[in-house]
């Protein structure tokens, strides 16, 4: 059993995963964690889902705020994404981010990000698969497609295209 | 609302995913399809989670079926990506797969794989968020951790790593 989690474990630090931020505003509170598991479920509506351990800080605080903005993050904003993967270090800067409408922090930094409301938490195993629906949402179309990649522990960029396939 | 879905298809157009191949068989038919949305959601038990159209072939399968293999692809296999990802391609070569105990395709091409037995669908607007449990697992941990990557509908290449972060 020890040794299926190990190659478990291994087969995903070989999958490539893009990085965003998830954010939140929990009684007054702005809070946040880096994410590489965000998917598209369903396009009609626009439908999300990712996956947050349940006992960490950011799943026991996903536990009980109602919506979630999703910062997709761009290369060379690693930092970024180490800040928020890291626990009990300053995450919001004054001029770092702004609240929507509704009281949801978007990270500036973000060239993409929505909004989405929680409307289902389903417990896994020790965590929750969170799947939301989106409400608002914005990208800069003009910004060059780079974003940010995960693999093997690293933050990677991408080659170049070489081929079209 | 119809430029809400056309914003969300745009951001996860820009947003970096691994790829890998679904497979399964039912009634002694072999299936599968081409997924970008494969995420691990709990190391204990391991525990994935993928998004399939509900209206899909390949959905109405994975509604009746037990359980699923993903085969993880590397780079170079952009062709194998292509072939799972078209309707109605013949796609299981005779020397291109093997049987797992269980009677669930591998392909042969993959340097990792993990067989998971279906554990919840849950229906999200027109697709099935599918969570399964891993019950096989196989990685060549020899072979260069070089994956597949899809975005803004290209199969890419990974930069170098230039820099540890």
């Amino acid at each position: 059993m020890s040794e299926l989690r190990e190659i478990f474990r291994a087969i995903f630090r070989r999958h490539v995963a893009g990085v965003s931020v998830i954010t939140f505003t929990l009684e007054g509170e702005l809070g946040g964690l880096t994410a590489t598991s965000v998917i598209s479920v369903a396009a009609a509506p626009p439908t999300i889902a990712f996956a947050v351990s349940r006992h960490s800080g950011a799943g026991q605080a996903i536990k009980r705020v109602e919506r979630v903005v999703v910062n997709f993050l761009d290369d060379g904003q690693s930092e970024l994404a180490g800040r928020f993967a890291s626990r009990g270090t300053p995450r919001f800067d004054v001029d770092s981010y702004h609240l929507t409408d509704a009281g949801l922090p978007v990270l500036q930094a973000a060239s993409g990000w929505l909004a989405a409301r929680i409307v289902a938490r389903h417990e896994v195993a020790d965590s929750f698969l969170v799947v939301a629906e989106v409400e608002k949402i914005w990208v800069d179309e003009d910004a060059e497609v780079r974003p940010l990649v995960y693999l093997d522990r690293h933050y990677r960029e991408l080659a170049p295209i070489t081929k079209e396939t």
